[in-house]
Formats: C-alpha cells, sequence, structure tokens
C-alpha cells in the first residue's frame, strides 16, 4: 500500500457502519448485522468487499435502489431447500438469513440449498460459506456478480459476470480450508486497484475486442475480462449463474444490473448456500482428521524453485483475520477521507 | 484421427462390452448395465471415457482389483443425503445407484447429495450429472480423479488429481447446458493423445519441476499438470476431493491409487452427485424458458474475429450424440485390435 493507513478496530469499524445504515433508515438490529458482516470483510482481508463499498451503499439507499426496511420471507420451501425473497434489502440481511436457514434445515436433511432471489450485492462470498462451520457442516456458496464483465468464450457480448464460488471445509486443529474465488482469471475490482496504482496488469487478465491481450487497466472499458481455463471458467461463470441466478427467478444474462453505473434499477441479485451436515456423513472428528493429515501433506510437499511456503486456500485470511483483530484493521488515506465525508453529510461521528 | 477407424452401433458396442463383463464374471445386469453407460460415453464422444477403458477394466477384475459381484448398499442416510457403500464394484453401478437414490430423495427435499466410497472409476463425469435431467432436475456431479497428477500451488508433490466438476442443467427447446470439465487446463488423457499422434503441447498444459513449461507429452512422467487459473484450480480440484473423497470416507491426497499403474490395490474411489427438483423453486417450465433465452442470447452475442460460432457446454456432445448414433460410433484402428484381442482372450465374439 503506497497510501498510508489508519488502523481502526473491528469494534470501531461496526459501530461506524452501523450508524451509518441507522441514518439512511435501516432497523438498528438490521444495520449492526450488516456492519458486523462488512467489518468482518475487512478483518479477514477482503477489503474490496468490506467498508470500501459503504459510499456505494449509501448512495443506492438514497437513490431509492435498496430497499432499507425490507420484508425478507421464505416463498418455496421443502425439507431441504428453501427459496428466500429479498424484498430488494441489503443482501448481507438476505444472505444471513439464508445461512441460518440452510444450517437449520441441513440439521434435519443432511444436506440443505437456500436460494435467494431480489437480493443485493452481500459482500465476499466466503462470509456466507463460513457460516456453517462453527455448526460442524460444510459450507457452499453460489452467486450471480454484480455486473458483466464475461463474454461467452469466443464472443465480445458482456452477458456473463464473474460468478463467484466460494467453499468452507471445516478441519480439526488446522485452519479449514476456504475458497473464495471468481470464475474469472482476475475480479474487476484487481482490475481497479491496478488503475489506481498505476500499474499494468499482467497478460492473461484481459482481452480488448481484436482478442489482443489488454494491460493497461485505464483502457479496461474496451475489454474484458477471460475466464479461468478459457472455455471451462466460461461454462463454470454460465453453470454458477444458472445455479444461484436463473434457478431462483433471479437476474442473470442481459437482466443484470451493473451496479457501479446505475444505482436506482432494482438488481434482483440471486445467491445459492448449501449447507451439509458433516454428521450425516459418518464421524466428525474423524473427519477432521483426515482433513488435518490432507491439509499437512499439502503444506509439506516440496517446492518449486523460490517458492518459500505452500499455502492452503483460507489460511491468508485466518492470518489476516488475527493479525487485524490484533492490531486493527487498515484504513487507506483515501478510503477513510471518503467515509469522513460520507458522515458529515449524513450528521454522525467521523470514522477518524 | 490420422488412423482409419470403424464404424460401430451403439447396440453392437453394447452387447460387446456386456458380453466381456459377462465373461469377466459379473451379473448379466450389471454387465449390460455398464456396458450401456459406456458405449453412451463413446456415443456422447467422451471416448477417452469409453470402452477404450475396456482393457483396463478386464485387466483390474482379472487381478482381483475390482469386485465383479458386489454388495452395494446405503451405508448413512437421511432425507436430503446417503452415502453409499461400492463393495469395490464397478463405478459404473455405483454411480447409478447413486443418481437414482438421489433423485428419489430430491423429489421429497427438493435437493439431494448423495456420495459413495469404495467405488471405482465410473466413466465421464457428465453422464452422471445427466441423469437427473429426464425428471426435470439439475445434476452435479464430483469426483476425487484416479491418478494424481496435479501438485499444490507452488509445490511438486503431486497429491492431488484433475478431480472433475459437471452439471447439467435442462432447458425447453435448446439442448441442456452440459458442462463436464477436469480442474486442470488439459485432462491427462489429453496429454496421452498428443504422445500417441507425436504433437507437442500447448505451453501452460504442463510445467515440469522447475517451473519451466513442459510441451514435449513423452516427457508427460517428468512434470506435472497446471490446475486452471493457478491456484484457483488448484484450490478447486482440492475442494472437489474434500466433498467428494475426504467426506465420504474415501481416498483423497496420498491415499489415492494410481489406476493406471497399480491394478490389484482397491482404490475406494469417492464421487457424489446431486439432484436439484427445479419444482421445489417454482414453475419447470417457466425455468426451462429462461434458460433458453439466456442460451439464445450467449449463442447470438457478437464474435472475436475469426470465431465462426458461439458454442454453449453440451452443445458438441449433443451434436454427436445424434450423429453416432446416425452413423455409428467410430472405433480407432489400434482400439479395435485391442478389443478384438481381448475377446480372443475371453472367447467371445470379436467386435469387428
Amino acid at each position: 500500500m503506497a497510501e498510508t493507513a489508519t488502523r481502526v478496530s473491528h469494534e470501531r469499524l461496526c459501530a461506524f457502519i452501523s450508524a451509518t445504515f441507522e441514518r439512511l433508515g435501516l432497523p438498528a438490529a438490521d444495520a449492526g448485522m450488516v456492519a458486523k458482516l462488512m467489518a468482518d470483510a475487512d478483518l479477514q482481508g477482503s477489503d474490496g468487499h468490506g467498508v470500501m463499498r459503504l459510499p456505494q451503499y449509501a448512495k443506492r439507499i438514497k437513490a431509492g435502489g435498496i430497499n432499507p426496511r425490507p420484508d425478507i420471507r421464505v416463498v418455496q420451501e421443502r425439507v431441504g431447500m428453501a427459496l428466500i425473497h429479498g424484498d430488494n434489502g441489503m443482501g448481507h440481511l438476505v444472505m444471513q438469513r439464508a445461512a441460518g436457514l440452510a444450517i437449520e434445515k441441513a440439521r434435519t436433511a443432511g444436506i440443505a440449498w437456500v436460494g435467494s432471489q431480489w437480493s443485493n450485492h452481500a459482500g465476499p462470498a466466503s462470509l456466507y460459506a463460513r457460516m456453517p462451520l462453527e455448526h460442524d457442516m460444510i459450507g457452499l456458496y453460489f452467486a450471480v456478480g454484480n455486473a458483466n464483465h464475461l463474454p461467452p468464450w469466443g464472443g465480445l457480448d458482456m452477458l456473463l459476470s464473474t460468478n463467484p464460488i466460494a467453499a468452507a471445509i471445516p478441519a480439526g486443529s488446522e485452519a479449514p480450508v476456504v475458497l473464495d474465488m471468481a470464475t474469472t482469471v482476475a475480479a474487476y475490482g484487481k482490475v481497479k486497484a491496478k488503475a489506481q496504482r498505476g500499474e499494468a496488469m499482467p497478460e492473461g487478465w484481459m482481452i480488448d475486442r481484436a482478442g489482443r491481450a489488454l494491460t493497461d487497466p485505464v483502457r479496461a472499458e474496451e475489454g474484458f475480462l477471460l475466464p479461468i481455463g478459457g472455455y471451462k471458467g466460461y461454462g463454470l461463470a454460465l453453470v454458477v449463474g444458472l445455479l444461484a441466478g436463473t434457478l431462483n427467478g433471479a437476474a442473470m444474462g442481459k437482466n443484470v444490473v451493473d451496479f457501479n453505473h446505475d444505482h436506482t434499477s432494482v438488481t434482483n441479485t440471486g445467491q445459492a448456500i448449501v449447507a451439509i451436515d458433516i454428521s450425516a456423513f459418518g464421524d466428525v472428528q474423524a473427519f477432521k482428521a483426515r482433513v488435518d493429515i490432507l491439509v499437512r501433506d499439502l503444506r509439506a510437499s516440496e517446492r518449486l524453485p523460490g517458492v518459500e511456503r505452500i499455502w492452503l486456500p483460507g489460511e491468508q485470511s485466518q492470518a489476516k483475520r488475527i493479525a487485524h483483530a490484533r492490531d486493527g484493521i487498515p484504513i487507506a488515506a483515501g478510503l477513510m477521507r471518503n467515509l469522513n465525508l460520507l458522515a458529515a453529510e449524513l450528521g454522525i461521528a467521523a470514522l477518524d
């Protein structure tokens, strides 16, 4: 980070975000819930999905693009599934509800799948995939991204988003395995970050409309993201979109609203969360012991020249969670200015 | 194809494979079931997973590495899940049973997840993901591959396989969307095919132990496959292995038996199939109509220079299924020789 950053405690960040949402018209309990989830995103280093989004959310709420007092409700239900109508509320509230319901249903059914419609951006996928962990369950999460930056393989029309996949699997004494990935080589936020820092993108992130590598992030609007593994990532983005969007009656393809440029249209965002009760498959401790062994075998692998350490998915965010809880969450100077500007606008105390 | 190929009808191929398995000691109904699934693989162009595998399966059965008369049974069960013990039978039988059970359970629960342990290689992932389609359900399939060719990201020890993911989503008048992909850039079978044809591999498929691109397929044993999207594909292969292997008490990591080189050790292969009942989420016809629109939007996308057509996942195998049903399944001369040799050994009629 070239900019200076101020360290803010998780508690302080929560209080600030919560005050903002209360001022924007959310009920106190809802404001507190969204605040906690957003601060959790920053805590684990998912800073592109944390408090950085607050000014954008505020703009949408003020413009009428998000319903501050939604009636979030179950509209379809069976013993192993539910479909939740988010009533255009904050996505965090919808997915918190969805995860809780999936966990509850998985206790009986062994597995449960809960989809959402009329939801909104909910922050990092891993937040929700992780929720079943403390119940000795595996979590999976799929979502339709909130802007289309990916064409079908061989095409030019941006009909697909970076549709993320997350999975969280508990271990014994090791950190849980937590994967959280876009189905494109780079998430669009990484492109924006390169532009902000004045750096070139590596080849393979984007191509232009002639199919040439695009490495200048300032020209990002002239090209599009590349899927991981070529046609495979295209297929994966499509399948995730069908599961999280189309199946739920949520936006997918041409219906996806670009929430970076449109602050008023209802996004009808679709997500899905799956909870798998490990005890339905056998002994939970035996399972966790097997995960521990696997994790250690992977970590102990001989390494390529120049590689210092083998990382497991989720290990780096776990380390950040611990460090940020101890030292505070770094808020870059530019973001701090934006947040304090928002606070002044709303008449609440500045973050710093 | 440089070699000449003979066309064989699906019916004739089924009869030949079935006769082979009966001679190898499988009950007639089981032999017929495996034969149909293997011939279906060839019919849809998944020829690396079809009758080509018959000599290898025969070798394993004769060597005692596969149980010809397994007692395939449910060992764990809840309303939305089951775990099936394959008793080291042919994987096709185990997964056929698993898919049937998942479909049955999804009718009540809305979704069902059925895992397998003590199973074996079952052919192409898409065969099983497709089974829920005719019941107006979505199918997902995950498996632990039967040989480790992938190290953790940054590592050298091959602890992971090409762990495939498949998904099948029904459409209305369009072909279903069917994705079937390894989590590596290239499946190992493609490397073998390049070696057979004396062609170089493109950069990006494999690297050697110094991290350099490996393009000579004859030297494949000196290197390893690359995951799609770098660390993302590593994470995906790991998560698929945890879900299909570790969760089921099946082999994963160091326990995976390389069935290309070891014909006697029990593989304890793990797989998982998920069936999602579309009617639980809403109107089935409305869902299919949404998929049709999406498929057509993607296909109608403006194209990159030189691209003749946008393909949807599953469209090419659907076209092959129709063509091969009409014209017969092409069996290359070398494979035909191997199959006829096997037939002579077993004292059954030659395929041609």
